[in-house]
C-alpha cells in the first residue's frame, strides 16, 4: 500500500533512503503561476541539514535541492514539480551485527515483520532524513502561502525539562538560538542540559510549536478532512512524534466550558475581538481566521551510545550499543519539518475550500463559459 | 469538497443533521463473509445514546438502526451497507436568536464564513449527532477485527480535576460506572464534581484512552499512512478533541532516551519481551505487536446556560446564554466513538497491510490463477 | 476494496441491491447554496423508470426520491445530500435454479469467485437498479452545471442495426421518442427491430451519444486525470457499455493527420472558430471550449428467455431458461444514466480545476484573509 | 489539482517535461520481496524509444533508466520506488512563432487556458515523452505480474486502411515487425501507406490491442471502480487514444442478446468451457477468467509538416507549419505504453481484491495474531 502520498488537492509523493542515492518528492497539484526557484527551497532545507552545531550529527552533507520538472521561465506551470537531493556522504561501512538486530525505539522490527527483511543501511526510509522530501515540498507550499499573506513558523518550546518563559518569548530570537528556542536563557539553560546528556551517552525530548497566521476562516472540511484532523495526521506521521495538541490542547480537559469558551469583547474601536483563543485558531475543525496554534512532543533520539538489550533476529536478547554519532535531539533540525507538514496542510486545505460555496466557483468561471470554437 | 469519507479501503461515508431526517453511513470496502446483524451495531449505539443518566441530554432517542443494504442471509456480502437511524425527536422549536449569533466554542462562525449560511437547527452537522454514523460504522469494523481476536476498548480516564487511580484502574468496571470510569471511586468524586459544575451552570472537560490489543505487528504504511498518523487524524476529528496522545504521549519530551527506549527482557520461560511499552504499541508508525495505546483530551461542552459574550451575524456583541439542556460532559458518551474511529482506522489499515509483501500476495492468489474459461 | 465511491471533490457513494430494502447515494462535496428539491431529481429518475412503455420491464417502481439531509431553506448547505429509493416491488419469489447457476452475460460466476457467495436476488448489487444512486447523484451535477449555464443531453443514436439519419437528427425529438432516438423514423424502424427480437425471445445492442455544451476550457488534469480519461471510466462502469468513444472515437484510427486534425476558419464576422470537431471537445485531455461528444457501445440485455447453456456451481453445464420480464434493450433507460456519469464526471473536473492557477485562488481569497479575531 | 497520480494501492506519480531536466515515475505501494533491476525496466523503455526505425523520431536518447531508490540486495523493499531517466537531447532552438500559435490537434489552446500559460518546448508536460514514466513504472507492475504468472501482450492491429488479418496473426511475430504487427504482410502493407503519407507530409492513424492472461476471477471492484472502467481510463489517458473498446466492443451494439452472450460447452474431456469470449474476460466489471481483451484507437499524430490555418495567442488565424521531425505514426511506438497502462490497472485491482473477502484475510493474518512483545 502506497503511504508516501500525502495531500488531495495539493499532493506530494516523497521518496528515498537513508544511505540510498538520494532522497525526493514531487509536489503534484501547485497551481501554475508561483514564481519559484531553487533557492526558494534550499534555504528550508539549510534549516534542516546536519552538521549545523555540535547538537546535530556530524555527517556532511549539503543536501543541495534540484528542480527537475514543473518550473518554466522562473514560474510554476501547473504540473508535478520534481525535486531531488543526491546523498553524497553514504560511507560504506560494516553494518554488521546492526542488520540482526532491532534497536529499541527504532522501527527495525517492525519493518521486518511487515515486509519481510528491510534496507539496514542508516534507517532506511525510516531515517529522519526522509523529512527531506517534506520540507522540500513544505517551502513549495510556503511560497504560495505567502502570495495570500499567511505565514508559518515553529520554534522549540522545550528541551527535556527546560522550557521557555512565555512572558520573554520572542520570535525574531528563533534562528538565532542555536537550538532554535525564542528565548535565549531557556536556550543556554537547555545548552547546559544537552551536556549532561551527552556526557551520559543519552539523549533527550522535547516540544516544538507552530503558529500560522493570517487564514482566511472557513478552511477545513466537517467531519472528518477537519483542518485539526488533517494537522494531527500531519504532525504525527514525522518521526519521534508522540503527542499533537490543538489549541490549548491536554489542558482542555481538566477545565470548565466557562474557562474554555472563546467570548468576545471589544477592542479599543469598539470593534468586537475574541477575548481568547484557547481553540487556538479552529472552531468545529475549521479555521475562523483567529492564529493557527498547535504543538508536537517530540520523543528522544532512540540511538543512544548506551549498551542496550536489544532483540535479534535470532529471537534472542542481546546487550549491544549503537555505533556512529548521532543528535542528542530531534527538535532543533524539526522545526522546518513542522512548519512543512503544517504549511502543507493549509495549503492543501486552501485548494479544498475553494469549492465550498456556489458563489466561489462562479467567481472563477464567471459568465465566459464555452466559446463557439 | 468532500470532507464526510474516511478510509482508504474500508471506507465510509457519514450524512445527516441534528435535526434533518435522520443520520447514517456507507460503509463500503467492508469483505464479504462477516456474519452481521443489526443488534450487533445496536449495542455500540446504545452506548452513545443520550438519556443515559442525569449527566446525559434529556433528548429521547431510540437511536435504532436499519441496515438496508449489504447484508444478505446473515453475512457481508462484500458490497456497500448502508444504516440509516431516523431521528425522532426533532421538535421544532423557535431557535430565533441563535440563527443570528455565533456560539463560543461552537462552529457557527466558520461554517457561516465557509458556507455563506449554515443549518441552525442543533448544530446541523457540526452537532454530535454526526458521532452515530461513525459508531456504526465502526460496530462493522469491530466485528471484523473480532474475526482476527483484535480488541478495541476505551474509558474516561479524567473528568475535570478527577484522574483515575491507575493502581485501582479495572477495565472490567468501565460500563458499571455511569462516567465509564474503570475505577468507581474516581467515579463518585467525578460525580459529585459534575453536580457543582452543573449547580453553577457550566460543563466538565475530560481525558478518554483507548487501547487495542493482539494486532499483528507490521500494521502502518511510511511514512505519511503511519498507523499513529491516522489514529490521531481519526481521534482528533472527533469534536470537541483538542489533543492526541500515543503511548506516553506529552511525557515523551522531557524524558531522556535511556528513559524512553522499550528495551527487552527475558520472561519467566526465559522469552524476550519488551520490558515497557511506552511506545504505545508504533514504532516508526507501525505496529510492533504490543497494545496499541492513546489518549484523546477533550474540552468541555461548548453549550453553556451562563450568559456569555457572543458575536453575531450583524457584526456586534451580544450577551446572551444559550437555551436547551446540554450534557454537562462529552467524554462519558464519547467513550464508544473513540472506540469506533480507532476500530475503523485499524480495520483500514489491517486492509492496507495485506499486501505489503508478495509473499501475502501468493497466500491470497496461490498456484491456481487462471482458468480456462 | 470501496469501489461503490467515484469523484474526487464532487464525490458521490451509492449503495443497494434489486431487491434489498433500497437505493441510495450520498453526494459529499456539493458546494453550499444551489437551490435544491427533490423534484429537481425526480424527473431524471423517472426518465430511467421502469415500466414506461412495453420495452422496458414490467416491475412497478415509483421510484420517489427523499432528500435525508445536506439541504436546508431550500438550499444545499455544502454538507453530505443523503437520498433514498425505497424498493418497493421486492416480490418473494423462488429463485431456486438461479442461485445455483451462472447466468450467460451476468456478473454471477465473477461475485461467486470473489466473495464466495452472492446476493443471487435479481442480481443484487450488479443489476441495473444499481443506476438509481447515479441518476440521483447526477440530476444534483446537473443542478450545479446549470447554474454555469452547461448543458449535457444523451440520447440512442442505434439499436441493433438501425442507426439515425444524422442529417435528419433533432435532440428536441428525443424524449418524444418511445426510444429516445432524435429521429422518429428510426424510432419506428428500431420498433420493428424489437419487436422480431421480442418475437425470438431476444434482445437488442445499442448506441447512447452524449453531448455537452458550454464547458470552459481547461478542464481536465494531465496525465492521468483527463477528463477523457475520467469520462471514459465514468461510462465504462455502467453495466453493459463495452466501448467509449470521445470526438470521432474508433474512426480516427484509420484516418490521416490533416484529414483529423481541426484547424481553424474564420466566420461571418471574421472571427477565428474551430472549422471542425473531431477531437469532440478535448484536446491533451482538456477541454478546449467546443462541445464535449462521447458515444457508449451497449451489449444487448443478458437476460433473454431462450434456453441457454450454463455453468452451475456444481462444475457442471445446465441447459436452462432464465425465467421473468426483462427489457429487451437497455439504452432507452440508460440514457439518464450517461448523462448522469457525464455531468457528474464535468461536475468533480469544474471543482479541480478551479485551483490550476494562483490567479483563481485570489480570485477566491481575495485580498481579505485573516482577522484579528 | 494533481493529475498525474494513477492508482489506488499501487500508485505511480509521474513527472517531467520534453525539453525539461528528465522523466521520472514515483512507484509507491510496490509489495516487498520482488527481485529487480535496471535492465528489468530498461527492456521496456527501449521498446518505445524514439529512433528505432524510419517511422520513428530521430530524437536521439538512450532514454537510460536509473533506480534511485526502494530496491535493497536486489529486492523492492515495499518503499516508494524512483526511477528517473534524465533527456540528453533537448537542443536549444528557436521555438519562435510555435510559442505565440495553437498547433491543431495539440493541447496548446486548453493548456494556455487553463495555466494562464504553458512550456511551449516540444509539448512540454503533454508531449509524448511523458509515457516514460507510464512504462518504466508499468514495468515494475509487469514483473509484479509475472510473479503469478500473468502476461500482458500488445500488437498493431491496424495502421490507417491497412488490417492485420486475425487468420494469420501470431504473437511470436509482432517485435519481429517493424511496425509491431503481428503479421509481416499487413506489415509491409502498412509500411508502403506509411511512405505515401510521409510523402504527402502527413501522418496515420492506428489501433493497438491487449490481451492480458492467467488472470485470477474475482478482480474489479463494483460499482465505479470496475476493471473495465479502469482500464478505460488508464488506457484513455494515453495520449491520442480516442477510443477504448473491451472484448468485442463497438461491435456488441449491433448483435442479439442470444449472439452476444458466452454460454458453456464441454471440451473434449467433458469439462464445461465458455463456448466464446464476447466479453473480453470481464463479467459485470469483474474478471472472469478467461484472457482480457482491449483495444485502442490512436489518432494520426497531430504535428504534420503540411501548412494549416492555426489560432494565435493574438486571436487571429495563421497559416503555419510545424517544423521538426515527427512520428508518422503514434501505435508502433505506443504498444509497449498500452502493455504498462494495462498492468498497472491489472497489478492494482489484484492488491484491491485481496480484501474482497474475511477467508483471503485471515490467510494472510492467519492465528498467530499479537505477540506479547
Amino acid at each position: 500500500m502506497a503511504g508516501s502520498v500525502f495531500g488531495t488537492m495539493f499532493k506530494i509523493s516523497t521518496w528515498g533512503e537513508s544511505h540510498g542515492k538520494g532522497i525526493g518528492v514531487v509536489v503534484d497539484g501547485c497551481p501554475a503561476g508561483i514564481p519559484l526557484c531553487e533557492e526558494d527551497i534550499q534555504v528550508y532545507l539549510n534549516r534542516r541539514r546536519p552538521g549545523q552545531n555540535r547538537y546535530t550529527t556530524a555527517r556532511s552533507e549539503a543536501d543541495a535541492v534540484e528542480i527537475m520538472s514543473g518550473v518554466f521561465e522562473g514560474k510554476t506551470t501547473g504540473t508535478p514539480i520534481s525535486l531531488i537531493v543526491l546523498n553524497k556522504d553514504q560511507r560504506s561501512r560494516d553494518y554488521g551485527s546492526i542488520s540482526e538486530l532491532y534497536r529499541p525505539g527504532h522501527a527495525d522490527y517492525p519493518y521486518d515483520m511487515k515486509y519481510g527483511f528491510r534496507d539496514y543501511r542508516g534507517g532506511g526510509r525510516s531515517s529522519g532524513r526522509e523529512t527531506i522530501g517534506r520540507v522540500a515540498a513544505g517551502a513549495i507550499a510556503m511560497k504560495m502561502l505567502s502570495e495570500l499573506g499567511i505565514t508559518v513558523k515553529a520554534y522549540v518550546s522545550a528541551i527535556g525539562p527546560v522550557s521557555i518563559d512565555r512572558s520573554r518569548m520572542d520570535l525574531s530570537l528563533t534562528e538565532e538560538s542555536p537550538l532554535r528556542m525564542p528565548d535565549l536563557d531557556a536556550t543556554e539553560r537547555a545548552q547546559q542540559y544537552l551536556e549532561e546528556c551527552m556526557r551520559a551517552l543519552d539523549s533527550s525530548g522535547g516540544v516544538v510549536e507552530c503558529v500560522a497566521e493570517h487564514l482566511p476562516a472557513g478552511l477545513g472540511e466537517p467531519v472528518f478532512d477537519k483542518l485539526d484532523a488533517n494537522l494531527a495526521r500531519a504532525v504525527m506521521s514525522i518521526g519521534a512524534v508522540k503527542a499533537v495538541e490543538i489549541g490549548d490542547g491536554t489542558l482542555v480537559s481538566s477545565r470548565r466550558g466557562s474557562q474554555n469558551n472563546d467570548g468576545y469583547t471589544t477592542d479599543a474601536e469598539g470593534k468586537p475581538v475574541k477575548a481568547s483563543n484557547h481553540s487556538g485558531g479552529i472552531l468545529g475543525g475549521i479555521s475562523d481566521g483567529a492564529p493557527l496554534f498547535l504543538r508536537a512532543s517530540f520523543k528522544p533520539t532512540a540511538s543512544i551510545a548506551q549498551v542496550q538489550t536489544m532483540l535479534g533476529r535470532d529471537g534472542k536478547c542481546h546487550d549491544e550499543s549503537i555505533h556512529g554519532r548521532h543528535d542528542p535531539l530531534i527538535v532543533t533540525r524539526a522545526v522546518v519539518v513542522v512548519e512543512a507538514m503544517t504549511a502543507l496542510t493549509i495549503a492543501d486545505h486552501l485548494l479544498m475550500a475553494m469549492s465550498s460555496k456556489m458563489e466561489n466557483i462562479k467567481k472563477v468561471y464567471g459568465a465566459d463559459n464555452g466559446t463557439d470554437q
